[in-house]
């Protein structure tokens, strides 16, 4: 246990000032007494690059570096922007990040708990937690254009995969499958199709499995996956994806449980080399932004996922656990972002 | 309007043969007066590769091109047999027949009906139709593997998208959503992230659009379409999107509107240099074959869009208004595939 934590805070952009306040007033309600809370509040976003032209430049990133962790509100700005196209903010900055402090396991928990209404009729026991592999797959960047904005254009997407890569986050997951009460894995990949890459995810999960045999395995096509995640999402566990399919799972996975507005999730680098970053699954929101309409819980559950990783297991526990009283607690009646987040601080 | 319909037949696997069983008896109670339907099969299928070793040799592929259209039952064999492994049924002849025979427009319709249960509890009035992309992006097989088998593997997948591709997908969307009551297209893709392709498809989109002035356009990340899928799928008229995204977001569109029994597909080659290919969504399912169990509707509803195409759209409509009276109808009773079929027949 550290008696200081040391904190970056990149609060970004719309809703993610608004939900960050409410969660760093969590944390530091929720923080063990005698550990210490130091912020560092870092200004980058949409905003700031549009003000500044700056989106993270190395200085930044030694900094960043130097911290225990992160925590991230949202960055992004108007889709419509212009200015901002070609994903400048989401691989300029955050995934950036991600791939900068080599963050190979994001992480994404998803439960339907009292109160929580799911728009599936008869969702049933609903908890599971998606390791997404956070650093290869299709997010490397490593496409290019050829003949650009022709009628004879080639635009190439190099998905990139390595037993290396694979190999860690799968046994990250196995990990924490082997600590879960239900113990099973299910591998999500189209190994039909991607054989290249999906021969080498099953063959690693294959291998990684005989060092765990109390931890069951299955596969799934990802296009089969999101039939049983609104058919029957009760029978995951553990799933372990790439970079693109975990993309597109949790925010199903949200859906199904709750909202964008319950996700949290956690960019983990478990060797400890480069601090990790948590962060609500959902975005910046610029339509509700300023509004005070914002629901803090994704950004409080990720700081749950932050006190963990921290070696703050109790503490994030009693997050985990004021935040299920309060969603249970929860009515019809709209409640503020303030509001939210001082419920959940009473139930602390 | 031919007077002849010169019908290629792949039952293939599993539950294959028993829905096509019943889909080609649909087939011909609708066809106009007049036109004969002359029906030739083929082996090919999982079993068939097994037997024999042929996937699809190239005198096949020539055969199969002379005819007006193909109709398909489903191919592939049990996920765990070895032999199978690597995609060689998948890729070596379901993906080699859209890839030879030029299938641009992978056609997925989706609707809920009377009669249609849907997992979601309030789904609303669901009835859009996705535009698959069918020849490029992540589908070409051009990946590749380093070092296979160690510990320092690379697998490489590449997704080649083409102005040329993109455009004349995009430009048969637009057509569609232009001939329905709501003309709104939706281009799903992960534009902020795979920059290369999304930047491609969002500029293709934005000019065929100045073609099409009564037709709405919006965007949405693959991601969050998977949300809209189950908070408000009500919202979707046309959706255009690319081979993989189309592939996940199809098959979660078919779990939303009454399960993969009911969704029906056509590989659609335009411009009529190749035939084209009609199959149902769901897969061989080697766990229900041989007893009766399938629901030959999907095949049924891929008999439509085959006479759609073939020049037949009042059979096509009588076929889709047999279906939905038999839907309406469909109590809580478990019936036989045949069964089924019957019913179906009896309202044409
Ligand atoms: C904003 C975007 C780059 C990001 C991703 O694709 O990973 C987001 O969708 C997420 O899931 O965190
Ligand atoms: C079987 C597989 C190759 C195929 C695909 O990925 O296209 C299937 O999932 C489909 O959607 O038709």
């Amino acid at each position: 246990m550290t008696d200081r934590l040391d904190l970056a805070i990149i609060a970004g952009d719309g809703i993610g000032p608004e939900v960050i306040g409410e969660a760093v007033q969590v944390l530091e309600a929720a923080l063990p007494d005698g550990v210490e809370l130091v912020t560092t509040e870092y200004p980058f976003g949409a905003g700031h690059y549009l003000e500044t032209g700056e989106v993270l430049d190395d200085s930044s990133l030694e900094a960043l570096a130097k911290h225990d962790a992160i925590l991230l509100g949202a960055v992004g700005g108007d889709p419509a922007d212009e200015r901002l196209k070609g994903g400048i903010i989401e691989r300029g900055l955050l995934l950036k990040l991600r791939f900068a402090f080599d963050h190979f396991v994001n992480l994404r928990p998803s439960a339907i708990v009292p109160g929580v209404s799911s728009p599936l009729a008869d969702p049933g026991e609903v908890d599971f937690i998606v390791v997404r592999e956070g650093t290869e797959g299709p997010y490397v960047g490593n496409g290019g254009v050829v003949r650009a904005g022709t009628p004879a254009e080639i635009a190439n997407e190099l998905s990139v995969n390595t037993a290396f890569g694979v190999e860690r986050v799968v046994r990250d997951a196995f990990t924490r499958a082997a600590a879960r009460p239900r113990k099973h894995l299910t591998l999500v990949h189209k190994k039909n199709v991607l054989v290249n890459a999906g021969v080498l995810w099953q063959r690693v999960v294959d291998e990684v499995a005989t060092e765990f045999p109390e931890v069951t395995t299955d596969y799934l096509h990802v296009d089969a996956a999101t039939i049983f995640f609104v058919t029957d999402p009760a029978r995951f566990d553990v799933i372990v994806t790439d970079n693109l399919f975990g993309d597109i799972l949790t925010d199903l996975a949200a859906a199904i449980a709750g909202g964008i507005g319950l996700a949290a999730s956690g960019n983990i680098n478990p060797t400890g080399a480069y601090p990790s970053m948590f962060e609500p699954v959902h975005g910046s929101a610029p339509d509700i932004a300023g509004q005070a309409k914002a629901d803090p819980t994704a950004a409080v559950l990720s700081v749950a996922l932050l006190l963990e990783h921290v070696g703050h297991p109790e503490a994030a526990a009693r997050v985990v656990a004021a935040v299920r009283e309060d969603l249970a607690a929860r009515g019809t009646t709209p409640r503020s972002t303030g509001e939210v987040g001082a419920a959940i601080r009473e139930r602390l």
